[in-house]
């Protein structure tokens, strides 16, 4: 070797930061910007404008992804082959193990009238209240049912997971998500078997059991007096089997770690084998402690190749037609990515910024527009785009990409990539 | 809720103007422009504008598909799994039902002279003369092939369609389209088999027959007069077995109407389950009636949400090395989208204009150039390019497509789309 000679660099690791939801379309009533244009979020432009974009569809042009969907596709997994019902994910999230034959559900809190007629499907988005109504629902024994054991966890806010433990159960159940004014015991037998047929009557008898237990507690009685929806009844959702995947570990090399609220996100990053991160104040609504979050994903740096940092708010804010809480949250993120910019080196840590999915603000919904994705490393050549945008990122360096291409991508920037030929 | 919250929209509809092998490479004469860089078509740039642009290969880089092939692709089908031969398409657009066991075929109206060499392959592009020829053509009865039942029917100019009907037929013969200078009755069969010898005799006779009928007809002798080529016969091409489509409505949820002059794609559309739409004064070539078929298209739109509209001409002009004639067909598509776009909003109606491949006017043969395709609508950010041409496209924010992106991105805009995950 003659001439400049370089140093081989030490490892360079990874901190992945996902808003969920965040990408969004043009709003008429923001001049036809989007929220990610109107936050005026300099810190994720700054990362944009050091780093290289692109417009990332989890599964392709064309299908909108749910966030469980899009979180498997972005950590290296192909959701068409590895992916069996939210349930499972749920439940992973929650901390409650699995056997091959259970079955998995979300679970809400909700708000239903005496003919089970939903009236509110988050029960006002029921907050840390139902810490204790879940505690009333422990051990519950479902009558006419003895032989399935019920396991039922509270997660966050209005969210809980709940698995049936048993023999002849089956999945063929369609279990979809509560709506408004729409029946709790919506639950749909998709074939004629005695095993479906009982999942079924489970299913019913869960609906009862957590009603009669809900519909006069003292937090639900409390709740009415101040005009709030009572938290009655818990509605079972998202069936889904146990989850196979192989570990992050044995695919890439690399161990992972996940900063996360929602237990959806923190289920899928478990089973892909990283380490899950309770951060306190993680709250999944636009009140979360970003900052415990930054601070506990650039502590989990030291000891892992990858860190996940999910963000759910945007996605919530969306959801709920709400524009400004959108861009709330947005802005929040950005405070975030400020707080883990000043604290790495682009030398030594590659950052990467990303929405899992589009959801319209105004349709509601997941959509399948792309969603922007910032890389920026001292390894990458910066490509010119200078904000963090939908728009912008059409001139991203990366073009378009999809779920398969994030990690390889990621690794290969950390000196990891995967090796073809002599 | 709070803050500013937006109301949920009505569907979107989508209105899909494709031009046949509008798309070309650069042409010395234009000074190295395209016909479509070369025809000033203004509102076709207001269209890019507005919207996002990208390249589309149906079948993906490298492979130059026919306009049927492209058409499936474009309305979501897998060609390589639907497609069987071009007949099927000619004789659904014609009007023609098909049985399994049938047998259709792509025919011209054709000169020959007594050797059966092929003089004109479109003779001198007939027009409506052709209509008083076909009525000649009615209960062909083949000689010796009693078991077999011949339908004929004219289409449009010099065009045709076939089907034979009757046991014992086999689809392992090579027909290959008509060329001048080549002989009329190149069928080869492509095995031995007795099905496929009587296949080959029966397109001989048929060849025969209407040689027998038409040289001496009247309209003939009367254009020999005139100097002009006699349609002499009637020659079967393409080959095709009876196409079967899962129904658009099925597959996607979507009714969907077709605006077209030429019978392969009112084939396509129709055996896609789509309405068809038939235009008086619509013929395929530069006379089509474009104000006619635009205003058929916007009508169509108020009980389909999706309008397909198909312009022959630039193919036609193209597979005649004529650039004038491509870029006044390229200038007649302009005024469909100006009408178009004069008539709508895009709060209500996601505008996408393509072309199905490109066609080369030097080389008068389809290519696998990329076309470009640009599609305008609220729900869309722009993404810069300023103009419709394969040049500009270079640089839209859709990147490369292949056939079987356009109809799902086509479905999410207009908020339909698939969804996969939580």
């Amino acid at each position: 070797m003659h001439g400049l000679s370089i140093q081989l660099s030490v490892d360079m690791k990874v901190m992945l930061i996902i808003g969920d939801g965040m990408a969004d379309r043009p709003i008429k009533e923001l001049g036809g910007l989007t929220p990610l244009e109107a936050a005026g979020a300099w810190n994720m432009d700054r990362l944009a404008s050091m780093g290289v974009s692109g417009l990332f569809n989890a599964l392709g042009p064309g299908v909108a992804p749910g966030s469980d969907v899009a979180c498997l596709a972005i950590l290296g997994y192909d959701p068409y082959k590895v992916y069996a019902g939210r349930g499972g994910f749920e439940a992973a999230g929650a901390g409650i193990n699995m056997d091959d034959e259970d079955l998995a559900f979300r679970c809400n809190f909700a708000t239903v009238n005496e003919d089970m007629i939903i009236i509110d499907e988050r029960a006002g988005r029921i907050g840390e209240e139902a810490v204790k109504l879940a505690e009333s629902l422990q051990n519950l024994q479902l009558r006419g049912c003895g032989d399935v054991e019920v396991v039922f966890r509270h997660t966050l806010g209005h969210k809980g997971a709940m698995v049936l433990k048993g023999c002849g159960l089956s999945p063929n159940v369609a279990t979809p998500p509560p709506k408004a004014y729409g029946r709790a015991d919506s639950f749909k037998p998709l074939d004629r078997t005695t095993e479906t047929r009982k999942t079924v009557e489970v299913l019913r008898e869960f609906l009862t059991a957590t009603y009669n237990i809900l519909k006069d507690h003292p937090i639900n009685r409390a709740r009415i007096v101040k005009g709030l929806p009572p938290a009655n009844i818990v509605i079972p959702w998202g069936l889904g089997l146990k989850p196979k995947l192989s570990p992050m570990l044995d695919m890439f090399g690399t161990r992972g770690a996940c900063v996360a609220a929602v237990s959806l996100i923190k289920g899928v990053c478990k089973l892909a084998g990283m380490s899950i991160i309770d951060v306190p104040g993680a709250t999944g609504d636009l009140n979360t402690n970003i900052f415990a979050k930054a601070e506990a994903a650039l502590k989990a740096l030291e000891n892992h190749e990858i860190v996940l940092v999910h963000v759910e708010a945007p996605d919530e804010a969306s959801h709920d037609g709400d524009i400004h809480g959108k861009i709330k949250s947005i802005q929040k993120i950005d405070s975030m990515v400020r707080i883990i910019l000043e604290n790495i080196s682009l030398d030594d840590v590659c950052v990467a910024l990303m929405a899992d999915h589009a959801t319209s603000t105004r349709l509601r919904m997941h959509t399948a527009d792309p969603a922007p994705i910032s890389i920026a490393s001292s390894e990458l050549i910066p490509d010119g785009v200078s904000s963090y945008s939908e728009r912008a990122a059409y001139r991203g360096g990366f073009g378009r990409l999809t779920g398969k291409d994030v990690m390889p991508i990621l690794l290969n920037i950390t000196g990891k990539s995967a090796r073809f030929g002599a």
